[in-house]
């Protein structure tokens, strides 16, 4: 772990850097992969599962008896902890519909805002060592919240071209309406162009690897929006004495086993902290069964120490972290003044995974310093924002000079006559 | 005018196909201008602005005195024009704010969300022909309403090294923070990296050309957030036999001014209608200055015949323009039914330049089919949601034992010890 003292602000940048990645060498074959999926649909994918899961089979969509079998094969105590953790984003998701936004501007001149569900949605799920059946909960459950009608997801099939039954189990719970056996970048490529198989999506959500990454970035290049750029997962604690060092350390650890390139960094303004969560560390470590992954991850931490927390809240907007614990007797301050983080976790009894799992929050967050420019999946990801207007006849003549005026004022006599001609209308009758 | 007669659903997409545009050639130029301005600063902006604008000069900066010029010299009915629209627009958006959405999702888990404003955000005005002042209104009030800190606006300069005066008053009115005199490539580049003279935004938004709109897709990939992506303006008008058809032909005509480029369409079930709208759109084309522009857009302009309402509605939603007109006996079924559009405008009265300057709505809209996915700029678009949770001993207690379950089941051994060491914890006491 690095141990920086009192960085002086100008330092800031390069300690706070996060390692730079090289898209270019991936962008080829990502260019490749979607020229093939776009020309040969399913035959190209069908290609790209083999060469890339080792895997061949017919029938890419999972049909009901293999969700019946998945539904069957969980244990029971793991279906009541997804009901749990499931009812909790409900409840949270929910409670974040917005009524219309309706206002007479001027006396005639009705204008509202409606939000509308985004009518078709792609959800990627990664597959490998973990399977993220909590990222389906995260997704559908919110896409069936706003109303979307065609909720589609995708996973790559293991060696038995099958797909782990809790991802199905919890997708076929939250109302996935199409599950499709298709992984990495084909499965990208097949929502945003549509095959025989996979229906086309407006807007595609999700995590995954560099390689699904830079494929959702090509799918904004062919008229499909996505839920936000990816990057590595990252963690900053701050935390004083009043903290427990064996908790901070317990979350800096559930960062640190995501992947090698995780980012952990811990703020304090005491010392004494900064060495406690050390010890704690190397100790809880030695348990880990993913602590191959999680020590590399621990390697490039940092333990920062700042003098006071005014200086501590300006370095962590600066970082603008995607998960924020706060665990320090000035929890409000930072609360209060943090302007760039994804998602905040506030006391000794919250823990990050409390929000990855179960708490009711989404664990889609943006990463990477994007919490400076984009919200983290919520409900609103899910829909558009329109806009209305209705104007009579008084309301016209409300406002109507003034569109003449600026019309003409930006050289758009067009634009003018369009009220022109609605005014003298009126003024005949 | 292309007339078609109740085309079949199968032939819809040829259609309604916007004309594709090749970015490929533009991308290498707007490469080399970003590489350019990310190394040597304000010399390559200035560079380019003598390249591309033809003039030099040494601040860039529109200083106080500039704007005070600006000022004076605006007439006063103009102002009072940009004050009436600036108000309402200031209603409408005020109006969007939500408050905290705040759910105690089990017996001691709080958990909320926030909306936080994007704290450094960059406006660009296009020069040329119009000087779009209306669209500072769009952005600026949003973005001060939003209460970002730093508001920056970039508009090219004239052959006199001046941006024109509505603008700078309009910029002024609105708490712009600073006033930029740089356009096109380089001023994105400026506003994505930063240089001496230009500060660095994580937002940028606004109009563009073809080469601005690539520019600002490039700057996503140097982690800027963008309002949306850009395309030809567009507008759809739904109108039968109670509509006036020298209306319906004066907005298609403000549509049509924008440039030749732009897509203009009448969706009708009734052929008298269509044919009333394209003999005054002839008429009422003579008389206009832009005549020349609006005539080669109305060229390539579609008037659709359709058998019916339902038909008629799934077409424009497949369509999804950026301005919907409605006017027709039956309003309510396509207000109601409307999934994809930008802005939608109901009745006689309505004409689309109403929410281009004046009634509140705002006009940076999404364009090329994008209605179907992305929202049109509103409050939100210059915040970022972020959400908060706190958790008590009791809160963990209830939630903790599922927290365990779903990490074990991921295989996140650490995710889980961070609530087992909590849990382990509050038994001791």
């Amino acid at each position: 772990m690095n141990k920086i003292y009192n960085p002086t602000p100008d330092t800031w940048a390069s300690i706070l850097e996060r390692p730079t990645k090289t898209v270019n060498d991936i962008e080829q074959t990502v260019k490749e992969i979607f020229a093939a999926v776009q020309k040969d649909g399913d035959v190209a994918v069908s290609n790209y599962t083999k060469q890339f899961d080792g895997v061949s089979f017919d029938n890419i969509e999972v049909t009901a008896t293999e969700i019946d079998a998945a539904v069957a094969s969980l244990p029971n105590e793991l279906k009541e902890a997804i009901a749990l953790a499931k009812a909790n984003v409900e409840k949270f998701h929910q409670a974040q519909k917005t009524s219309r936004v309706s206002v007479e501007t001027a006396p005639g001149v009705q204008c509202w805002q409606e939000k509308r569900p985004i009518q078709k949605v792609g959800l990627y799920i990664p597959g490998g060592t973990a399977p993220l059946f909590s990222t389906v909960l995260m997704l559908a459950v919110p896409a069936k919240i706003a109303g979307c009608n065609e909720i589609v997801l995708c996973s790559p099939p293991d060696k038995n071209g099958n797909i782990n039954p809790a991802i199905l189990y919890a997708a076929n719970l939250c109302g996935v309406t199409k599950i499709i056996k298709v992984g990495g970048i084909q499965a990208i490529a097949g929502m945003t162009f549509g095959t025989q198989a996979i229906p086309k999506v407006y807007k595609i959500f999700g995590p995954g690897n560099q390689y699904v990454t830079v494929a959702k970035q090509l799918a904004t290049q062919f008229g499909v929006a996505i839920d936000m750029p990816a990057g590595p997962s990252e963690l900053l604690v701050v935390a004083d004495d009043t903290a427990v060092p064996a908790f901070v350390a317990s979350d800096l650890l559930s960062q640190a086993e995501h992947g090698t390139d995780s980012q952990v960094i811990l703020v304090s303004i005491s010392k004494e902290m900064m060495d406690a969560v050390e010890n704690e560390i190397q100790s809880q470590l030695e348990v880990l069964p993913r602590k191959a992954i999680a020590e590399k991850a621990i390697a490039n931490s940092k333990l920062i120490f700042i003098e006071n927390d005014a200086i501590a809240l300006d370095l962590i907007n600066e970082y603008g972290p995607e998960h924020f614990i706060v665990c320090t007797a000035n929890n409000d301050f930072y609360v209060d003044g943090i302007q760039n983080a994804g998602s905040v976790f506030i006391g000794n009894y919250t823990p990050e995974s409390a929000g990855d799992y179960a708490s009711g929050t989404n664990h889609t967050l943006p990463t990477n310093g994007y919490a400076k420019n984009y919200s983290g999946v919520n409900l609103d990801s899910f829909m558009k924002s329109m806009t209305f207007q209705k104007i009579s006849e008084t309301g016209i003549q409300n406002i109507g000079k003034a569109i003449e005026i600026m019309a003409e004022a930006e050289g758009l006599q067009a634009h003018k006559n369009a009220v022109t001609l609605r005014l003298a209308q009126i003024e005949k009758v």
